[in-house]
């Protein structure tokens, strides 16, 4: 069993990667800007710099492969992402040639979709480390999702399953980008978000959340939100408590569903912690029933983007333990 | 590999069972009542009366296996059912080394969830039979569900996956038995969807609905709804039309977080047929995020009660098959 792994983390901003260590976690990351709108071509190109960087500072013979989280669909053998948003005229990329092709070796290439990895991240390093089976809710621009089922990316007909920001908390609801009606990410997607707590404040001159954005109510953000509720403005607490009513009811259908009763929550919006987590937790069961309703918790993931980075090196650990045979 | 399993369905009404054939299906069926209120140890000698004798007439060691489709909570050993709705002091019964002492054998017993025992039925000889993953839902006196993932019932943590019924579609909706606001059941449950079609008819005195109850509205059921709309009767059809389009807004949400993209329709009100699944099929492409939209498929299990029978026996053939190292 080799010891490191590189994983690989497209974002649309930046793309970051990690030497990581089987058992130590990341040991060395780097980073670098997409120019995603230099093309796809360009983007691979970047890729292949921080990955022969990242494998030339391992020991030799010691790296099992490279991960990659990506955006987009993700085919069902792992190889090649489609349409990612945010990266122009990427149709169908296949990443796993286009990587072996450029670095000039056999190291094996995985890709995950990116929510998906970011739950494999927190199995073995983060929040889900204890436990054989959860779901994974990623609250940040979108909301996105992942199922661990056993240990291993519960991964659907054709990949892309976990894509719980499009359940419907309201068939008569508010849209969301997907077009779907109620759909939990028009509540807590960042801008749904927002724009929610934008439309409210108006009639809270007394908040806090009036000073911080110092009267720019286009500043207003869940991070503001935050920062005005730990600071004990009840109107921001009031939006976050909201957000965590709605996630409760959309975790309660997932639960029924797959009798998963670990959540771990992360992204950029679930820095709120428990004041949406709080909220979300009181009113779990009420969206489950009865028979499923006992040791249904709810976690933070902690470890941030390095989930993705460490569930990325992961998909490379766990491609050799099956050829070993091992697991 | 043997030929013959012995399936049998607990009913809260009537106690069934059958001599199953590996490739032929259902080969002999016998039925008796569940006497429930003569309590749990009554209706175990009636299921092992029904058991011996279908075993009786299979080939000398012909016999895989008992396999049991039981209302209530199964645990991850498939050997207990605690609390089946409908059988007075029925806590907890460990139904295979009941079977076993009073069958003085060593046939294998495996007992399965009901709606999950249909969809296994559904997936080796109904409409399941051409995919190696569906969603089952059950639309009966409650709505049920069983998840077949790979050809296999996937169990969740403890055994209780598949409660498609509680999976709320508005969560400030009506409250289902199970206490969820807004679950599928609250509008598809054959009381719920009865009591909706006896308040909207009070204004549709033309209904043909109105003289196949002959004024008592106590007679209405989805039974009478069908029958009404197969006659053209439009009230009718309209009732059928809102259940279909709240299915399709639930098996949108299924869908979404399983990537699992054909459903299968049983149970009883599943007779109301294209009628319900229709507008079920129109409305689910609408709740589903663009990426799995593609082959989406809505069938109706033709096999009625036959799937569970089928299913049960389908658990003591793959119990033999997993022993053996096959299948």
């Amino acid at each position: 069993m080799s010891s490191h792994a590189v994983g690989v983390d497209i974002g649309g901003t930046n793309l970051k990667a990690a030497l990581v260590g089987r058992d130590e976690g990341i040991l060395q990351q780097t980073t670098c800007p997409t120019e995603a709108e230099q093309g796809p071509e360009h983007v691979v190109s970047q890729i292949t710099g921080l990955v022969a960087a990242l494998s030339d500072a391992a020991p030799p013979d010691a790296v099992a492969g490279i991960g990659i989280g990506a955006p987009g669909a993700v085919n069902w053998a792992r190889t090649t992402v489609s349409h990612p948003p945010n990266i122009k005229g990427w149709a169908s990329v296949n990443l796993r040639s286009a990587l072996q092709s450029r670095l000039d070796n056999s190291l094996p290439v995985i890709v995950e979709n990116d929510a998906n990895v970011a739950a494999l991240g927190s199995a073995f390093y983060g929040a889900g480390q204890h436990v054989d089976s959860f779901i994974m809710i990623t609250l940040g621009t979108g909301v996105g999702g992942g199922i661990i089922y056993q240990n291993k990316i519960f991964r659907g007909s054709t990949g892309g399953a976990g894509e719980i920001g499009h359940m419907t908390i309201d068939h008569e609801g508010p849209f969301a980008n997907s077009g779907v009606s109620g759909a939990i990410e028009a509540y807590l997607g960042q801008k749904f978000l927002t724009a929610h707590a934008r439309d409210r404040i108006v009639n809270h001159p007394e908040s806090t959340v009036q000073e911080l954005v110092e009267g720019d109510l286009e500043e207003l953000s869940p991070r503001v939100l935050y920062e005005a509720a730990t600071q004990g403005d009840e109107f921001a607490q009031d939006m976050l408590a909201w957000a965590g009513h709605k996630l409760g009811c959309v975790l309660g259908s997932a639960v029924n569903l797959l009798d998963i009763r670990t959540i771990v929550v992360g992204g950029g919006v679930s820095a709120a912690g428990d004041y949406i987590l709080d909220p979300a937790r009181d009113v779990l069961p009420r969206f489950v029933t009865p028979g499923l309703r006992d040791d249904l918790h709810i976690y933070r993931e902690e470890l941030g983007n390095e989930a993705s980075l460490l569930g990325a090196a992961r998909l490379a650990f766990e491609g050799e333990d099956a050829q070993v045979g091992t697991r």
